[in-house]
């Protein structure tokens, strides 16, 4: 890179500095502390991995973090194993049995969601565990699986610091309402649409 | 739920068939292996989550990993923290001094940025790391703190089973040209609009 003249790093400075007020008047601003309700929806990729990246964030303040899986059943393997390093702060369950044109048998899929959301509410219940993953949930609630309303209600009456993070496609339009935090992943490029296939490390 | 007749059953059963069809041939069209350069980029929050997400995937497959932080320098230590369980396998570089609105000089930030490049460029040499996480190299290429041709270049010319994660707001074209996947993380709705502030285990 090439030098940086004394006009230029002043007016840098200066713009910096301006920044800089804007930032903290706006951070100043904020002042509530809550337990929050996110959602990663999208058809993009980094919706539960970036659930997961927000536990291992939670993890390293100690929290203990609950996690239930609704759907992917089998694979998923990566993150499993390397969470079981923190298997004195993470409770996991796997719930579901795969994705559903896998069971290909729908009392089953229903029946495997309804076990999921129990345990759901279970951890919800434990004064201990700060933050709370729903992986897939979104997916269990587009196909009908779980009673929508009994859901976004008892997400709402979650107790006031407990932040719950809900994964999946085609989240609903009254849980993005009940929701604090939404981010939709968009893909960009795709290097499955280049031939590439699913890797170890990457996809699971 | 309600009860679900046989022929509703057979009819998902039917669907669902259907579906796995299409998924397994799209499955097996995709043959080549391939180290990836993937971006998040966006102005929506899980760029960086999602790296650390799919940093603990890689993890889990026993995988030595790299990271090196282009701009954040001293907060998010939860993260950090939480990967000194894995200092058999995690190399991590902090390199950045914070945001630039917090040191305002703009030729501290270009010496911070080059360091850390170098670093990255070194990590991309050893043969026993298979992945690398870049955070942030998009704010450094944003504001010129890095040559683009010579960054871009670099990464395209990695050798082919190393996948390198990029993150930050406004990947320039050129860096998504030559990636394989790219997501753009999209704010539906944020917390900060609502007075909530940054807190621990979620924000850092």
């Amino acid at each position: 890179m090439s030098e940086i003249s004394e006009e230029e790093a002043a007016r840098h400075r200066e713009k910096m500095k301006k920044r800089k007020a804007v930032q903290d008047a706006e951070v100043a601003a904020r002042t509530i502390e809550k337990g929050l309700l996110v959602v990663n929806t999208g058809p993009g990729k980094g919706k539960t991995t970036a659930a997961f990246g927000l536990m291992l964030r939670a993890l390293g303040h100690g929290w203990k973090v609950g996690v239930v899986q609704f759907i992917k059943g089998h694979w998923a393997t990566g993150e499993r194993t390397a969470f079981e390093r923190f298997s004195d702060l993470v409770e996991w369950h796997t719930m579901g049995e795969g994705f559903t044109w896998e069971t290909q048998d729908k009392a089953r899929d229903v029946a495997a969601a309804a076990r999921a959301w129990e345990r759901a509410v279970e951890l919800m219940g434990r004064k201990d565990i700060r933050l709370i993953v729903l992986d897939e949930l979104n997916i269990a609630l587009r196909y009908d699986y779980l009673p929508l309303a009994e859901v976004v209600e008892t997400l709402k009456a979650r107790r006031p610091d407990l932040h719950v993070v809900v994964t999946g496609r085609n989240a609903k339009p009254e849980l993005i309402a009940a929701a604090d935090l939404v981010t939709e992943m968009i893909p960009v490029k795709h290097h499955f649409d280049a031939g590439v296939k699913a890797q170890a490390g990457i996809e699971f």
